[in-house]
C-alpha cells in the first residue's frame, strides 16, 4: 500500500500552511455578506477587536488582505524611507530575505548575520547599535521558519527601544504558538497571520502598528496609497462606520473570526503549552532515534517547527517522498540555503498535538530507515512518550 | 497537559461512530431539498444505485431511515413469523442480542453459541442444519463488534443456501472495510449502514434483500406496514417516480451520496487493503508490546476493529480515560459480557490508516504504563512499522 | 429559460422539508464524535436542555432518532392500550391518519371529523367528552399540514385536562412557527421535530412527555422496549451519565443544537412574528389576485403554511410544475384527500420571510396565468406589500 | 417587524460581493493542503486549466492572490512604462480611477470621457487613435459597475489591435455574467475575478495575458518582482512542477475550483441567459413602476447590475435602509460621482435569477413608497413577469 500523489495525505505536519481547525473550515462557508452591509461592518470591527485581544495590543491591529508576505512587503514599503539606516538581523533565509525589501527603500543597510542554525545574540545587537547611533530601523524575524529557530525578540526589542529606533518584527510563524506579542518586544510593526499557529487558511495579514509607526508612515509621501501595498489606507477600516479601501476577503474574515474564538476560548497559555510539549516530545524523539536537530541548542529550537538535520548520504527530498508515500504524512523541506539540509515538522494550530509528534517520528524514522540508514524508531517513540507523560 | 472531557479529542479511534470523511461532513450541508422535488427524487434513485454497486447486488438495496439497529429489528419483524424455526449463531454480544428479537417473532429459537473470543465453525452449522431440517431462518453477525471477531459468513451462507433456509446477516461493522457482499454469502437480508466503514454519520440503514425475502415479507401479514419498522413500504421508494412512505432523512442521504462516491472512487479493494493493513499493524504492535489480543486467533480478528485483552489487575475504564486525558485518543470499551475485559480500537473509514495504528499503540501503551504495568511501547511501534513497511 | 428537473430550484417554499438555515447546514458538518465520548454526552444533555427551554417545558423532552412520524407512531404504541377509549379529532389527512395508529393499539376509537378546510370546535369536544366519560385519551393534530389549518389545541387541552384524559398532540409543523408549547395545551405527549419551523433537516423527533404519561407508558407492558419504537428506553438518555439505547444520529444532533440556538437567539416571539406576517401577506395577496384560500376562515389559516384552492378547470400538478420550470420556485401539493384540490406554500424557518411571500405570489400567479386563467398578479403583490408595510 | 442591522439580511442583491453559491461555500471548507504538496500542486494546475477553459483562452491565465483591485494595479504597474502613451477610456468611476494608476507609471495620459450614464463610442476611439498614432496602451472598463453600464469592448479591441497598441480591460464584474472573453476583445491584459458573476468570495484575481504582454512585462525592469504586485513572478506558477512565489490562498483556490465547475457545468450560455433575463425583467419592472433607469439606453445597460436613478427629493441612502429594514433586501449604492444618484441591484452568480428581480422590484418600490413617492409596484411586477414569461 502506498499513498498516491493524487490524493490527500493523512496528516499534513508542515511548517504551514497547515490544515485549518474544522470549525474554521466551516466558518469559511458562512454567508458572504456585502462589504458595506452593516452586519458585515460590525463583524469586521468585532474581528479586529478579537485580534487586538489575542495580540494583547493597546491599539487596534490592521488586517491586510493578502497572506503575511504582503504585510512584510507593505511594512518595508511604508515605514522605510531613503533616509533611514536599517539594521537587519539575519539568522535564516527569511531574515535575509527581508533585507532585500529593506534595501529597495533605503540604501543604508547594515546586517548582523549568524549561521542559519543559530540565533541572534542581543549583545551583538547592543554593540551594533552603539557603534551605529545612526540606525533608525531594526528588522528581525522571530521564528525563521526555514531553520526552525527562534530569535530573542523581547530582549532585542528592549535594546532597540532604548536606542530609539523603530522595530519591525516578522512573527508570522510564531504568534499564536508561543508567548509573543507586539508590545512584549516593543515592536513598531509586528507582522503575523492566521495561516500558521491560529489554524486558519492563508490569505490575510495581521499587523500590530505602534502610534509612532502610524505617524512615520503617514508622514512618508512614498508610503503606498491607493495600492494593494498600502497600510495607511486601512488605518480606520476597522470601524463599522468607515468604508473599506477595497473589497476585503470576506470568507477569510469569517474564518479568522472563528480562529480567534478558538484561540481565546482554549486560552492562549493552553495553546502555547501544547505547541511547546509537542515540540519537546518531537526533539526528544529525534535525538533518541539517532538523528540530529538542526538548531544549535534546545533553547533556540522553535516550539512551532522542528527542523531535523538530514543524515549524511541521504537525499532529503527522498525522505519526504517516502514519508508521504508510505505513511501519508507530509513534512516541509528547507528553503533556499537550508533546502536539502533539513526536514521540517510543523506543530502549528490543529497539528500541535503531542500524539502527532509520535506519528511524525514514526513516519520520519520509517522513511529514513527505508532509505538505508538504521534508526532506533522505537527508542524515539519511547523518548517522546516520556516527555509527554512527564507533563500529564 | 491533559485533554478535557469538555473538548473534542484529537483522534476518535473507536468501533463506531467514527468521525466521517471531511468530504462527507461537507456533503451533509448540501441544500435540503423537498422530498417530492424531482431533483431529490433523482438523487435518491442515484444513491440507491451507488449503494447497489458498492454492495455488488443484482437487485436494489433498501435504505431505511434510522441507524442499522432499525434495519436489524425491522428484518426480524418482517421476515420472522411464528411458524419459522430460527437458528441464531452466537459468537458475541450482538449475535446474542439478535436472538431476543428473533424470539419476539417466533417461539422456535435454536442457538449455537461459542465463547465470545471465538468464531462460529461452519461444521457446527452444517451439523445443526442436518439435525434440524425444520430450520427455516439462520441469523449471523458477521463482525461481532464487541468482540472484534469475524464469522465465516460466506461458508455459512453456502450451507444455509443448500439447506434452503433464509439467511439474515448483520454486516453493520464489516461492510465497506473488508470483502463482504450480500450475494457472496447468499444472504436474504443483509444489514449494514453508512456509519462504520463507509465513514458517514449514523442515521441510516443499508439493506440487501433477496427476491425470496421480499416475497416472504410481503406474504407476512404481521410484517410492519405504515410503520417506522416497515421494510415492505420502502420496496419501490428507490424510484424517482414513487413517493416516500414518510420523509426521508435528506441530509443523511446527501452524506451517504458522498460516502459512496469516496468508496467507489478510491476502489473497494484499496479501501479494504488499508483497513487490513492497519489492523495487522495494530495486532503486531499489541503483541510485541506485551499485550494480548482478545480474538482467539489472527484468522478471526476483524480488520475493522482490534480488541485488546485488559491486562490483569488493570481497570479497563481507566485505560480509556488515560488514553483520552493524556493523548487525546478515544477508544471503545467492550459491551455487555465483554465490558471491562477488552479495549477496542477501531479502523473504520477515515481512521483505517496505518499511521493511526501507531498513534493508537502509543496511546494504549502509554495509558497502560501510566496505570502501572510495564510495557515495551517502542517495541510495539517497531513491530507495527515492520508490518507497514513490508507492505509498502 | 426553464429550470431543469435535474438541478436544484431557486426557492423551496414547501410545507417541509424546507431548506435548513445555513448555520444549521454547517452545523451538520461538525466532527462526528463517539456517542460514549464525554464531550458528546455533554453536548446531548445540553441540546436536550435547549429543547426544553424552547418548548417551555418543566420536564426534559425526549429526542427520538427518526423524523416525527416515528414520534407519532411511538406515542400511539407506548401510550395507548387495549383498555383505552380514544377520541381522535379529525380536521385533515394527518389527524385522520393518526386514528389508524390509535386503532392498532385499542379497538375503542371515537372520532370527531369536520370538513378538511375547517377546524375542530372545542364545544364539540366538550360535548363528546361529556357524552363519553369513558374516554381516556384524546388525539389532535395542531396544524393539519395537508390542509394548512390550525386546531385550537390550547382550548381543547383545557377540556381534556378537566376531563382527566391524556392528550396526544401532533405539533410537528406548528411548533417553532407560532405560539404553541406542550404545557400551554396540557399535552401529555407533544410531538414535533426540527425539520419544519426550526429549519433543520428531517431525521429527529422532539417530544414533550408529562409525568403521568411516563408513568402510563412504563406501566404498559406492551409499550415498545428494545425497539426503535421505544420511548421508555430513552427516558434517562438525556443525562451525560447514561448510555444511549442505541447510537443516536450524531450529525442531526449537531444540526439541532444550532437550530435551537438560532430559535432562542432570534427570540421565539420574533420568529413567530415573521411566520405570521409572511402568512398574512401571502393570504392578502392570494385573495387580491383573485384566488381562494382553502381554509374556511382566516382565523384557522396556519401561519406556517398557506393552502390555496385550485381554480376550477386547472390541473394542480401543472401549477407546481409551471412554478418550478418558469421561476425555480417549489411548492407542496396536497396529500390524500386534499391532493389536487390545493397548492401549499410553506412559511417555515428560513423561508418564513415576507419577501418570499412576494416571490411565492408571483410564481403562483404566473404559473396559473400560464395555464390560462387570468389573474391580477400585480394587485396581489400590492396587497401583500400593504400587509408587510403596515407592520414595518 | 423590521430587520436588524445586527443580523444577516434575507437577500443580498448587490453589485458584489454577492453571496457565493452554496457549493462554493462548502468548497471553501475543504482540507487546507500544504502548498508544496503534490495533490495541491496538481489541483492548482487543474484550476488554472478550468479558468482557461472558462475564459476561452489559448494561453494559461494567471491567478493573483488578492481581489481584482490587485490585478488592476499589478497590470498598470507591470505593463505601463514611462515611455508609454496611454489612452484611458472613461465612462464611469472605475474607468476614471484606472487613469490614476496609469499616470503613476507614465506621464503620458490621454482620456476620452463621456457622461457616466453613457458608453464609449468606438468611433471616438478610432478618431483618437488616428489623431494620436503615438498611443501605445489603451485601457477600458467593460462594465463600469458604479454606473451599471457596458462599454463595447469587442469593437474597441478591434480598433486597438489594428492600431497595434496594448489593451488593458477591466472585466471584473462582467465576465461570467455575459458573453465576454479576453480574446474576443483582443485584450492583452484582461482582469476579472471569482467574486462577482462566478459566485465565489472576493480574494483572487483571474487574469488573461497575451504573449506580447508577457514579453513587454518581462522586458520592463520596473515591473514588480519579489512583490505582492508582481505578475511576472507567477508566469509559471500554474505548473504542478513549479513552486509558488509565495503561499497561495488555498481556501480561495478550493472555492474557485467549485465555482468554475458550476459555471462550466451549467453552461456559460445558460448562465449568461439567466443574467440577461433577470436584468431585462428588472428594467421592465423599474420603468413600468414609474422609476427611471440610470443607463442612457437599454443597449448599454449591464446584464449583471441594474442602476436605478434616484427619484427627485428622495435620499438614496434612505431607500437602501428602508429596503433592508422592511424587507431584508440589500442593494448597492453608487460610488464616487454616482453616489446618491442611483441605487444598484446586482444580478450576479447565484442572485441572477429572475424571481429575485421580483423581490428586488418589490423591495425597491416598497422602500421608495415608504419615503413618500407614489409608485405602481404591482405594475412593475406585472411588467417583469411579462418579460420572464415571454422567455419561458
Amino acid at each position: 500500500m502506498r499513498y498516491s500523489d493524487h490524493a490527500n495525505p493523512v496528516l499534513t505536519l508542515t511548517a504551514g500552511p497547515v490544515d485549518a481547525y474544522p470549525d474554521v473550515l466551516r466558518g469559511l462557508g458562512r454567508t458572504v455578506l456585502y462589504d458595506y452591509d452593516p452586519t458585515f461592518q460590525l463583524l469586521y470591527e468585532t474581528v479586529v477587536g478579537k485580534a487586538q485581544k489575542a495580540m494583547r495590543l493597546s491599539t487596534r491591529p490592521v488586517i491586510l488582505h493578502g497572506e503575511p508576505v504582503l504585510g512584510l512587503e507593505a511594512a518595508a514599503a511604508s515605514l522605510i524611507t531613503p533616509g533611514d539606516v536599517v539594521l537587519n538581523l539575519v539568522s535564516g533565509v527569511y531574515g535575509k530575505g527581508f533585507g532585500y525589501w529593506a534595501k529597495r527603500y533605503s540604501p543604508h543597510l547594515i546586517e548582523i548575520e549568524v549561521p542559519y542554525n543559530e540565533a541572534i545574540d542581543p549583545q551583538a545587537v547592543a554593540g551594533m547599535l552603539k557603534a551605529h547611533p545612526e540606525i533608525t530601523i531594526v528588522c528581525v524575524c522571530h521564528h525563521d521558519t526555514p531553520s526552525g529557530t527562534i530569535n530573542p525578540i523581547d530582549a532585542i526589542g528592549s535594546l532597540v527601544s532604548a536606542h530609539g529606533a523603530y522595530l519591525i518584527v516578522d512573527a508570522v510563524s510564531s504568534f499564536g504558538g508561543m508567548k509573543t506579542h507586539p508590545e512584549d518586544c516593543s515592536a513598531d510593526m509586528y507582522v503575523t497571520g492566521p495561516n500558521k499557529c491560529l489554524g486558519a487558511p492563508p490569505g490575510l495579514t495581521l499587523m500590530g502598528v505602534s502610534d509612532r509607526a502610524w505617524a512615520k508612515m503617514k508622514a512618508n509621501d512614498e508610503a503606498p496609497r491607493a495600492s494593494m501595498l498600502s497600510i495607511v489606507d486601512w488605518e480606520h477600516a476597522w470601524s463599522r462606520d468607515e468604508p473599506f479601501p477595497f473589497t476585503p476577503s470576506v470568507a477569510e474574515i469569517n474564518g479568522l473570526d472563528v480562529a480567534l474564538d478558538l484561540y481565546l476560548g482554549e486560552g492562549p497559555e493552553a495553546v502555547w503549552a501544547r505547541h511547546a510539549l509537542t515540540a519537546r516530545a518531537m526533539r526528544a524523539g529525534v535525538t533518541a532515534m539517532g538523528l540530529s536537530l538542526w538548531a544549535a541548542s534546545d533553547a533556540i529550537a522553535s516550539p512551532t517547527t522542528t527542523a531535523v538535520r538530514t543524515p549524511d548520504g541521504i537525499d532529503e527530498a527522498a525522505i519526504r517522498q517516502a514519508a508521504r508515500a508510505r505513511y501519508g504524512v507530509v513534512f516541509s523541506a528547507g528553503r533556499g540555503e537550508t533546502l536539502g539540509k533539513l526536514t521540517r515538522i510543523g506543530h502549528m494550530g490543529p497539528t500541535a498535538q503531542p500524539i502527532h509528534a509520535v506519528a511524525a517520528l514514526t513516519a520520519l524514522g520509517g522513511a529514513i530507515k527505508a532509505l538505508g540508514k538504521d534508526l532506533a524508531v522505537g527508542r524515539g517513540i519511547e523518548a517522546a512518550l516520556a516527555v509527554i507523560d512527564a507533563d500529564a
